[in-house]
């Protein structure tokens, strides 16, 4: 997959770009990632690439120029690939695992990291997606590109180790995870579930479905309305209730 | 405001936290911040943190001793402050907007990054609040710990150049942010509005309030549910429906 990411930091991109699961797949070759700085797009000579708003009120604008011939010269270099240019926007389609899935089937996406005082309205023009992070207001797009880049990057194919963990997670299955423990079994007098460490395969499968059904129950009971349950969870479910 | 974050992958936090806002911040002296590797706490030899999970299952969990012994070298770094512990966990309280205005009164916070394939349940123990930025999967806690870092300290005063600039923006007043504008007036045939351009501040109001309503009731009509609006929005609301 090949990724470019449009930003006046750049240097943000440096740490997560390069450490854990997101630069191992840059250096397995599994993604190319290219992060370019407005600044390099601007046809002023003081590389100016914000502005005024119209009308008034607080902060600078980004403009539109060094966006569009950005997105331009990155269509020249590419002109073979189907693009996705996603803008990050507060006022975007909110990112979910869904939308994580559908980015990671494709195979070139366009990351336009908006600037925390605003942008001119006809950068929308460009785009193919408008996406938010969630309700909250960040100082930049970069924050949310990286966690959208992040979130996409773990699906592709022998990017994470071990391919089971990706389906197991919190929000693949639709429910929470179960509680996991490790080493020791009783540490500073806090001890793990007797069922996990008794090796009995059957009876620990049904201790992790129930504790993740539990959990979800407890935690985020909108999210069992949006998957269908087997009669047996349905059943433990009602149990629980 | 001081924060801590635990994680096992310090490096990334070095571009986000030394560039925009949040470099800022730092360089002011509004900000401290302190990344602790896991692996400095770890007792063992080999400095391992993760291990398997009882029961089976797929990849390593951290361990309890590291997070432990982090958060009390932390609690013994600093016995005068009132902290809040926040676990970044999918399965955590959704973030928003009114969790950071929370997370920005407060006068420490301590971050703990999990490990994409997860921890000891024991951990939980340690935190005070678990938070999960969104219904989707990340590698690990460290984008998610920014991405709240960055939400809470552009709260703060003084962080922002403009501080104007913060209530304005999108979810800060509880509608979407209204389109922007900067020169040119007209850019490739694209005209900026004419209302913007005329200097009548009483219609530039209008537009940009009707506008901001209009972009919230054809993008996220959820949101107005949650707000009061005034007799004229209300007005302007009937109409446009």
């Amino acid at each position: 997959m090949r990724m470019d990411v449009l930003t006046l930091f750049p240097r943000m991109f440096e740490g997560p770009l390069t450490e854990s699961i997101l630069g191992k797949a840059v250096e397995k070759e599994l993604l190319q990632i290219n992060v370019h700085n407005f600044r390099d797009f601007s046809d002023n000579k003081h590389q100016n690439v914000d502005d005024y708003p119209y009308g008034g009120g607080a902060g600078m604008l980004l403009m539109a120029q060094p966006i569009f011939d950005g997105i331009a010269e990155i269509n020249a270099a590419t002109p073979e690939t189907k693009k996705r240019v996603i803008l990050l926007d507060p006022a975007g389609k909110p990112f979910n695992q869904s939308v994580a899935e559908e980015l990671s089937q494709e195979e070139h996406l366009v990351f336009i990291c908006g600037h925390y005082e605003g942008y001119d309205e006809r950068i929308r023009s460009l785009v193919t997606d408008e996406i938010s992070l969630g309700d909250y207001v960040l100082t930049g797009g970069e924050l949310g590109a990286m966690v959208m880049i992040d979130a996409t990057v773990r699906l592709l194919p022998d990017v994470l180790g071990n391919q089971l963990s990706a389906q197991t997670d919190s929000h693949s299955t639709g429910l929470l995870e179960h509680p996991q423990y490790t080493r020791p079994a009783d540490f500073r007098g806090m001890k793990v579930p007797e069922v996990l460490t008794n090796g009995n395969h059957k009876l620990i499968d049904e201790w992790q479905q129930k504790e993740s059904l539990r959990r979800t129950l407890e935690r985020r009971p909108d999210m069992l309305e949006k998957i269908e349950l087997t009669e047996q969870q349905q059943k433990w479910l009602d149990e629980m209730k």
